[in-house]
């Protein structure tokens, strides 16, 4: 990922065992904020909070998260509850779920001093594994762009639209559903990003910010928006990231997504979900039924935060942050935060291994070797 | 309609010829505000900038504007340069071209003197044919949502979603979508409304006060949840308003409804459009192409404006409005207003007249008389 034309991270973990720094996405795209998270509970906090977001970056963080239980105490009694309380952050995202797995498989058996150092070490494997996965899910979504841009007349650019934050900053580098974007644009591909604001988190602001500092050229559109583009042939291709796919091919993800992929259905358009092998969770079918949609606060849809495009009295041209309430104060409202596309509605999905299409045989044949017991929970969680 | 238990309408012309009283829709939801129009040049601004919005009632407050160029200026010259005048307020809600015509009929043969007597006469007329209209919408919508009442299980409410805003607020009273719903209500059917948010410019929030003053229980959801809530059961029904419904039923509607409509589908939920027979464009056959969608200043995509959740210095407690900025400032937006909603996904249309197929023939059984030649353009818009 590219800052200000600087390559860098959304995990720095230079300091072993003691602290990561991350981006504090809540400050995005007004300002660029680091912050430092030295404890599972701060992690616990970053992640329920969404100082940082994003199905693979919410595991990294959290993989890190066990690591500062071990380093105060190496116990199996504080490392499952150290589980428990980072699994229990966010229900969504099953990339959360796995990540404290592999941390415990890789210390269980280890003795307890050197617990620590197995864990970071695992840790930072799980974030250089992740921007090794999302390069590949670039490479293997860039033929699909050269297709659909092949088709079109002399000229005109390739119009992708994307829904939510699955960039660099929902992952350790590189995105998923942008992996493919980045790639196509640095080949000389006239891409153009139709962004959906993705309220109520707006991470539509956060998608647009990562585009502009790649330089890919892109335009913010209300989530109502893209049935219409579509409609109008505004629209070559969609491509979502997703926080956990079943067995069949369901797809959860930002919500929203649905609509999006029934405008797509209607229209002819092709639908692509990128995703890395953690994000499946081989013990899920229907995922209608299966997945729990977490339910956020209602405050998220009734405010609004942003600079101020008035300066303050005093404070001329200051960039102040605000809150502003949209609704009645007399009006209750839900805040669902994510929803289910299911697999007939999804032309294939685009995984570190290749493309292929959303079902039971085709996530099979990418991943002969990954269809696990379907216990449906991870160890600590039985234990 | 009422506000604070007081019955009153969203137009007050109590001043012959002189001005008109409405309520500035921009200060809501969080103060009631009432604006004075004395100008055909007032009207327009209001139109624009959406002090009023909403088809009927845009079409009845332009009625008005015609009246106020007349009062200075009788001439035919002056007569047709204010229908050219606020006919380009706002170009998708055929309502204002329909009101603007028939302001221009009652007035063409009748002698200068009288014009203004003539003209006033025929836009009280159609705020009351307004108000009349909308209360036989409501009362031919009702058995509609009787029906869907007893078939659910005994102690459940009625769950109706409707999106942007289509009640008292955009019409002259009762509303379209919404005159069922306050019928319902009054009839003691248990109704629950999912109130789309309606980004970008949150007419949602408009519906909500709207329902809370008339005390309908209410929710407010982001655009992009009603996917979500239809496919876990938490709809029985949508109904949305229209700016133009086509000789086919293709209906023109704020931009997101074509997404509701797919997902009803999708779900089997039925989804019917609300609309005064002046929506009826007789003139237009298809939607997608026949019917100019609105392009807006991209700074309502980018802006949101409400009331400042934390009390700013020195006025503690004050409802201070506020505009804030949600996306980086390099990016740009695009805003279309209205989408089109293909008449196959429309369960069926509901009139003054009745409930009928979103189709050619169910649109000529009600209408055999209204069937006018298809000029497409109104008599001023010809001269």
């Amino acid at each position: 990922m590219r800052v200000a034309g600087v390559h860098r991270r959304s995990i720095v973990a230079a300091n072993h065992g003691r602290s990561i720094e991350i981006i504090d996405q809540r400050a995005l795209p007004h300002a660029l904020v680091s912050a430092t998270l030295a404890t599972t509970e701060d992690v616990a906090r970053a992640i329920r909070e969404m100082w940082v977001r994003g199905a693979p970056l919410i595991g990294a963080v959290a993989a890190y998260g066990v690591c500062f239980a071990l380093r105060d105490d190496p116990s199996d009694a504080a490392l499952d509850r150290a589980c428990l309380d980072l699994v229990a952050t966010r229900p969504t995202a099953v990339n959360l779920r796995w990540a404290l797995e592999e941390i415990r498989r890789a210390v269980v058996a280890a003795p307890l001093d050197r617990r620590l150092d197995f864990g970071w070490r695992r840790a930072a494997a799980i974030c250089e594994e992740d921007v090794a996965i999302n390069e590949a899910i670039g490479r293997n979504g860039l033929p699909l762009l050269r297709v659909l841009f092949a088709r079109k007349p002399m000229g005109q650019r390739l119009n992708i639209l994307t829904h939510c934050n699955a960039g660099w900053l929902a992952t350790v580098d590189w995105g998923t559903a942008l992996a493919p974007i980045y790639m196509a644009h640095d080949a000389g591909i006239p891409v153009h990003v139709w962004v959906d604001e993705t309220r109520p988190r707006n991470q539509g602001a956060l998608t647009a910010w990562e585009l502009g500092q790649h330089g890919v050229p892109h335009t913010v559109v209300v989530d109502n928006a893209g049935g219409h583009l579509m409609q109008h042939g505004m629209v070559d291709v969609c491509i979502v990231g997703t926080d956990r796919v079943t067995a069949v091919g369901d797809v959860c993800n930002k919500i929203g997504t649905y609509l999006k992929a029934l405008a797509a259905l209607d229209n002819g358009i092709p639908f692509y979900v990128a995703l890395p092998y953690p994000t499946i969770d081989w013990a899920a079918e229907d995922g209608l039924t299966s997945i729990p949609i977490e339910e956020r606060d209602p405050a998220e849809v009734h405010c609004v935060e942003g600079l101020r495009t008035r300066a303050p009295h005093g404070a001329a041209g200051a960039r102040v942050r605000e809150r502003v309430r949209i609704h009645p104060t007399t009006s209750s409202a839900s805040n669902y935060a994510f929803d289910v596309t299911p697999a007939r509605l999804v032309t294939a999905l685009i995984t570190e291994r290749g493309v292929v299409a959303a079902s039971r045989e085709g996530l099979a044949s990418l991943y002969p070797d990954r269809e696990v017991a379907k216990s449906g929970a991870a160890s600590f969680m039985r234990s």
